[in-house]
């Protein structure tokens, strides 16, 4: 065999709930693709998350971040424990690694699989098919804020929205670009009727950048206009740039109108090749079927998919991806509970193996 | 005729774009309402809006909320002019009059009507009825923030969201008196994992508020997570309390899911009986279709309906709320454009008055 291996240094944290079942069942599958494309994963396993918390009182160790930063990438399983609050286990965990890294774009496709019903009517295989370029380190949940006069009838709570230059017009910079390899149309989300300083600054800025993309059409649309026309025609939106919390809101409609949160799957990227993205499904711990051996590994597959093409490994990602297109076309394949099945985890990474 | 007749001071300001047109086909309307219940409107006509700004450099005259101020309510038709920055418009009329008359609650029910086909698979008449309690005066359309260092590198953007106790427990309390003349559920939006400072607090005022509602269930969502559960669950919600820029979001995509954005009401509310409230459909003015002639007044005629409640007549308001409920399922009935049919706002109108 004269092939030669490439190698790439992988930081895994499984993580909470569902986190490591999933991924613990998906590695094999992960493992066979390298195998196929000559490539081999040098698997760092962090067992970071809430349990670590509960022993150490703390996430992760403190020089987390900074162990992760030499690695080729980075894949995250899921994090969030009912018994410890939400502010603790992303405070402690996915948000500082996503702001330490400095990975400023959250890329997230939504795309209707032909096989999956969307809720909207009148929507079939193909007809949805964009993705959102999400800010990821600042904005809206920049850490800036306080609480006065604590339990006095005066108190008064500020939460501070931070946009700098470099930080907007980074994130709309990407945009543009994805556009320009994709349908060249781009939708940038704002609420500059009523968030007069910060937003438009963010629409200076999108004007600014589109000069350097006259190829590009690019639509500004407010948040409430675009959570309502992401249900009457989201099969006119190509690339979508928006703020970290108008992101969020409106990849969460995405990934519902394409069938599914446990189809979603997310990078958080950062484009030079000396720093590590992160990529995770967009689904949470899921605490209700922990230990059932049931969560939907799917998001995760495609994930890693991302994770390969995100390394330059096109081939290999378009395999894992091609694998979980085919698995949910062909009506008699193995699906979870969550997509109307009755198969288990194992018995879907398992088929997708099958379809390399 | 031994019947007394009760007069009601009505500011309207019919506003820009469709608004003159759906509010002056209505009127008749209205008037035959008021007739059959022994009441008359005593209105006086603000022609404020974007013809007047052209022509004065302002929105309305600088002392015109104080104008509006003895008024028993008011009606907006709509605002907006494509010509004219939306900071400019509702900066200029809106947004002042919501906070110069305190009027803290947005209230917005939505509910999908028998005849109006949802764009969700599987939803039909009344399977979608709930309403949105809205702060309307802070939150993240707080006027603070800022822009340093323009046009250089390290140009930097502020935009800081204020939560007040005292506003937000009084749409809190709001929501949970609603909830307890409804089913008793209420959803509680933040966004709380990631924005510690405002959020936290305003889940604190909610669990301090709550124990004065034992009989009320109290759910806590995630704004992202509420988007998709409208999209996948809109049947179970009841009340919904959110801040300014969540309710804005989620009641579009409530007026979305529950058919068209034709429908949908509002009222601007400030509780006590010395403070007008005011009432508007949530439709802009809609640039495009006017002068046809073929707006959809159903919204307008709904948001009447809801200044009639608050007035206390709740007779006639549901009145104009079953004239309405009665058109869309019938079948024959004519019906605009948007809603697929091929009426003018005129022949809608007359079909509601026989109705009545
Ligand atoms: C968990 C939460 C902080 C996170 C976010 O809002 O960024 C999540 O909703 C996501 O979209 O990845
Ligand atoms: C026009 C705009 C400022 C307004 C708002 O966000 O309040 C509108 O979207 C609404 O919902 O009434």
């Amino acid at each position: 065999d004269d092939q030669t291996t490439t190698t790439y240094d992988i930081e895994l944290i499984p993580g909470d709930g569902i986190g490591p079942e999933v991924v613990d069942a998906a590695l094999p599958l992960f493992q066979a693709v390298a195998d196929d494309h000559g490539l081999a994963f040098d698997i760092t396993r962090r067992d970071w998350g809430t349990e670590y918390y509960l022993e150490q009182g703390e996430m992760m160790p403190e020089d987390g971040v900074s162990r992760l930063a030499d690695a080729d990438s980075i894949f995250l399983g899921a994090v969030g424990h009912p018994e410890v609050p939400d502010h603790v286990t992303l405070h402690g965990l996915l948000l500082p690694i996503r702001k330490g890294l400095d990975q400023y774009i959250c890329k997230r496709p939504n795309v209707l699989f032909e096989g999956i019903e969307s809720p909207l009517q009148g929507y079939g295989a193909g007809d949805i098919d964009f993705v959102v370029y999400r800010e990821n380190t600042e904005g809206e949940y920049a850490d800036i804020g306080g609480r006065e006069h604590r339990g006095l009838d005066h108190e008064t709570a500020v939460q501070s929205a931070l946009f700098t230059r470099q930080g907007t017009e980074r994130i709309v910079r990407a945009a543009f670009e994805a556009a320009t390899e994709r349908d060249g149309h781009l939708t940038s989300i704002t609420k500059s009727n009523a968030q007069a300083h910060s937003m438009v600054f963010w629409d200076d800025i999108v004007e600014d950048v589109s000069k350097e993309y006259p190829t590009v059409t690019v639509e500004r649309l407010l948040v409430d206009a675009a959570a309502m026309d992401l249900i009457r025609r989201p099969h006119e939106f190509d690339v979508v740039v928006a703020s970290n919390l108008f992101g969020d809101i409106l990849t969460d409609i995405g990934a519902q109108i394409t069938g599914s949160m446990g189809l979603a799957p997310s990078g958080n990227i950062h484009p030079s090749d000396d720093i590590p993205s992160m990529f995770e499904p967009v689904h949470g711990s899921a605490p209700d079927i922990v230990g059932d051996g049931v969560a939907n590994p799917l998001a995760t597959v495609l994930s890693w998919s991302m994770l390969l093409a995100d390394l330059g490994e096109q081939t290999a990602a378009d395999a894992l991806w091609n694998a979980v297109a085919n698995q949910l076309a062909d009506g008699s394949a193995p699906r979870t509970p969550d997509l109307g099945g009755d198969a288990d985890t194992k018995a879907v990474v398992d088929d997708l193996r099958s379809r390399l």
